[in-house]
């Protein structure tokens, strides 16, 4: 086995591309939360306001808080995936199990920072329970075969 | 070697399973925080009140911020450990050290998140300080084998 | 191919020794972290101030906060960097491009931390930037890699 031949598995490359796109939506919202920052002139740090020459606050900004709340639901539940991801392929994942849980989990992450920025409710809700609901099942279904 | 014998040293095994009961605490934990965030009625975005027929209000609850405070915690501690766990491993670890390092580092989180809740003073600073150890100690020694 | 096999290549044992150098240096953010809060007497808990004998407060302090801004900006960027690495490399890493993404990643966020605990500007956007736009190349020929 090469390198190379980790990948050439249908669910580990599902997972290597399902992983390299939730980093790039986190990106993504990274640089969002810097726009969002830019038009508010809403900022993080005093030495930010006086970089733009600008008196320094401590005011806060509902749209910047709410990106960043979506940002750290991101950390809380993208990376913890991203962990055992590799451990559910090991642990012998089926290609439709590996399509259901990689895919699925990066389409209700992708929509749950949608529905999170745009203070979409139930849909920011359902869309967290879906990820979720997927980890907690790869997550036992990984024990179950490691300890049995 | 195939998929399936990565698994199949102790160390190796021993790491998998240690990362999925890591990852479940996390989701416990999440899970907590919305039932007391629940119990409270004391919510993060304006949209959620709105959902549930309130008024929004950008009131803070002391319980919720403490279940919070130890999320953070664990995305700052059992993230870093999952990502070179299996470095540790390629770098040669004994049985031995698995055991000590995966479920000692384990039990201690498991243990911070208990007092971080009931607000346990010293028994969480013990409980952090004995993970924060455990990860230096892996750190440092793959850091060893690696360049001598 | 051995456990030990994996790491004989240059790419992957750059990516080990980065890899275990950013959890050091977030271990060490943490650290500072605890210094700054017991130098200022400023603690997350109420249970902190209680088991050093104080008043418990709700003060914050603009160092401790400027140090735990670097550090969620560490769970934020490093932590994803550390996800998509091995990735990264089972794409088919050059060793000219493991140096460049692993080494150029671990200095721009070494610097990082250095310039935000100093609030030094612009040079903390620039190595924020050099470190984002490694990440992002990372991801994008990764995925050229396994979707052409």
């Amino acid at each position: 086995m090469t390198a190379a031949d980790v990948l050439a598995t249908l669910p580990a490359r599902l997972y290597a591309i399902c992983a390299l796109l939730l980093v790039l939506k986190m990106l993504a919202l990274a640089t969002y939360t810097s726009m969002v920052r830019m038009r508010k002139t809403v900022y993080a740090s005093p030495e930010d306001y006086r970089f733009q020459g600008k008196e320094p606050t401590l005011r806060t900004d509902a749209d910047v808080e709410r990106v960043r709340r979506a940002h750290r639901n991101d950390l809380e539940n993208v990376l913890p995936f991203l962990a055992i991801g590799p451990i559910y392929l090991l642990a012998g994942a089926s290609e439709l199990g590996a399509w259901i849980c990689f895919v699925g989990f990066t389409t209700a992450r992708i929509l749950h920072t949608v529905f999170y920025v745009r203070g979409a409710m139930p849909h920011r809700t359902i869309a967290y329970t879906a990820g979720f609901a997927i980890t907690l099942w790869m997550v036992l279904s990984s024990i179950w075969t490691l300890v049995r």
